[in-house]
């Protein structure tokens, strides 16, 4: 039996949405149990019969901007922090899901989690869909840090290759380091160190540029998390910006808005692919818990599947494997 | 009458194919004439009896990958050297374009063209275009340095906004600089630096995250180089990654296949809006005479619209609008 505890406040949409999801999601896992956190008289009658679920009361909501420091100071009774601290306290509990603030989530999974032996850094890691038809590449780190050091980014290749083997089911998988060049000496200074102390390493692929990142030929990509966010955030909104041009595109004149009625079922597809609330979210790698972040506003469906995504890193005993991994030196 | 130093060798597709999109230009354009720099050989049949075209020998060609010094030293007698040395020293030259080496370029105008006074770094730009039809955002700085100062972004804010109103033709531009959130004391330290030296700067916008860069709503973004690096790849790749997306979506049956047909007209306005080569290349800012680095690849379309990038900075001023605004203090 799987189980995981979760937050089910200070998300765009409520509780009750996530819990449309979480309720889909247990259906189809009956080997999953779930303790959830959040408003006691909200959550009783979006629960009311409901197997496999025990409800938590907590009195607080964690906002979506929060500094480590007033997080640990004022919110020690919030959804998010017994979530997560339950998590670290529990050794029954797999893993820990939260659409609430991510800052919050961060300073409580490295705080009240904490860190697997070895790892000096956690880092926050997005699978993303590439130009190869279901082939994911894991980027790490999107963001949980602005700065890192070489021996960081060194950490995040082997959380990497552990997660792109299990997760993905990889053999052999090739890790690169996010560059503005191909050249070795290409980048920042700590992707210079980082690149000359993975070098010789079967494992290491080289550099990637920004243009290839999500070609279909990588299994994950390693970076610092402020050009990682950037990279992120901008292939979102390249995204975004392109959806929208393809809807003027179709909504030009009759003859193309028929031609979109007709292309729609290859259409819908790729909308269905570009969709990030089928991704399930990003994932915190290094501590001793699953963890997974979803969406501010996620969604039933994206709820739903960030609840599996974290079923499935316990299923694929990802803490164990990273342990492993780490424990070597 | 515009005079404008062209370096024509060292891109990919070489100096016949870029020497269809000058004279192109020129045919357009009764009101410039060009030097061209390059291989004599190769150049003299190219314009035999063209008009406003004068030819300068350059027997090497910088090489793609290149570094500052060993320009210096052993590309003398290259035709980037010498048409930037050209466009330093000759006062009836109005700017420089190559489609060459970047890092030449960057070190050919710094070295040869020189910094307009008051300006503490070049700033290496590029106009996006943006969910606003028309509307394009100027970015910099996208790679010229991997670091910047918070004093380096203040001068790329002014150079940007004196560009967006130049160039761009916006009456009261504003200016924001790139982050991994809206909130004051979001980013690196120099951003967060910066942000202090602009608040209160009316032309101030305050901060853009990567997902709203392109939104329309922005005239200029400022930004370290690295990330900005990483933005300007990171939507080309994804631009790239949705055509292919898009491509197999068409093709997936005989219907969609009809449909795309159908949708052709819009569509074929899309990849137009989107391809990179309608909006010339990147500039290089900050120096005293306008520098177009046109794409790599470009092919004569991308020649002539970078050479025509060239001649409306020429004309709308831009070198003597930074030079008034950098003088201010």
């Amino acid at each position: 039996m799987v189980k995981l505890a979760i937050d089910l406040m200070g998300s765009d949409l409520g509780p009750e949405e996530l819990s449309k999801g979480l309720k889909d999601f247990l259906s189809e896992t009956p080997d999953c149990q779930v303790e959830v956190f959040g408003d006691e008289k909200a959550l009783q009658p979006l629960f009311a019969g409901a197997d496999r679920v025990s409800i938590h009361p907590a009195d607080t909501v964690v906002p979506m901007e929060v500094s480590p420091f007033e997080f640990l100071r004022k919110y020690r009774t919030s959804s998010m922090f017994l979530a997560c601290q339950t998590a670290g306290k529990d050794t029954s509990i797999d893993g820990v899901v939260s659409s609430g603030s991510t800052g919050g989530f961060l300073t409580a999974c490295h705080t009240l989690v904490g860190r697997i032996p070895g790892v000096v850094r956690e880092g926050l890691a997005a699978p993303f869909i590439t130009a190869k038809p279901g082939h994911q590449t894991l980027i790490l780190d999107i963001g949980a840090s602005n700065y890192c050091t070489a021996e960081e980014l060194v950490c995040f290749a082997r959380i990497g290759k552990i997660y792109a083997s299990r997760v993905f089911h990889r053999t052999d998988p090739k890790v690169f380091l996010l560059s503005n060049g191909l050249e070795e000496g290409k980048g920042l200074k700590e992707t210079v160190e980082a690149y000359q102390l993975l070098k010789g390493d079967p494992s290491f692929g080289g550099l990637s540029e920004a243009r290839d990142a999500l070609d279909g030929t990588k299994d994950v990509i390693v970076t610092t998390g402020y050009p990682g966010n950037i990279f992120l955030k901008g292939t979102e909104g390249t995204a975004e910006l392109m959806m929208g041009m393809l809807k003027k595109a179709f909504t030009k004149n009759l003859r193309t808005k028929i031609g979109y009625l007709l292309a729609k079922p290859g259409l819908k597809e790729m909308k269905r692919n570009l969709d990030y609330r089928a991704t399930g979210g990003a994932v915190l790698l290094g501590v001793k818990k699953v963890a997974v972040k979803s969406h501010g506003n996620s969604n039933a469906y994206a709820f739903l599947n960030a609840v599996r995504l974290a079923y499935n890193m316990v299923k694929a005993g990802l803490v164990k494997g990273l342990e492993e991994e780490l424990a070597q030196r």
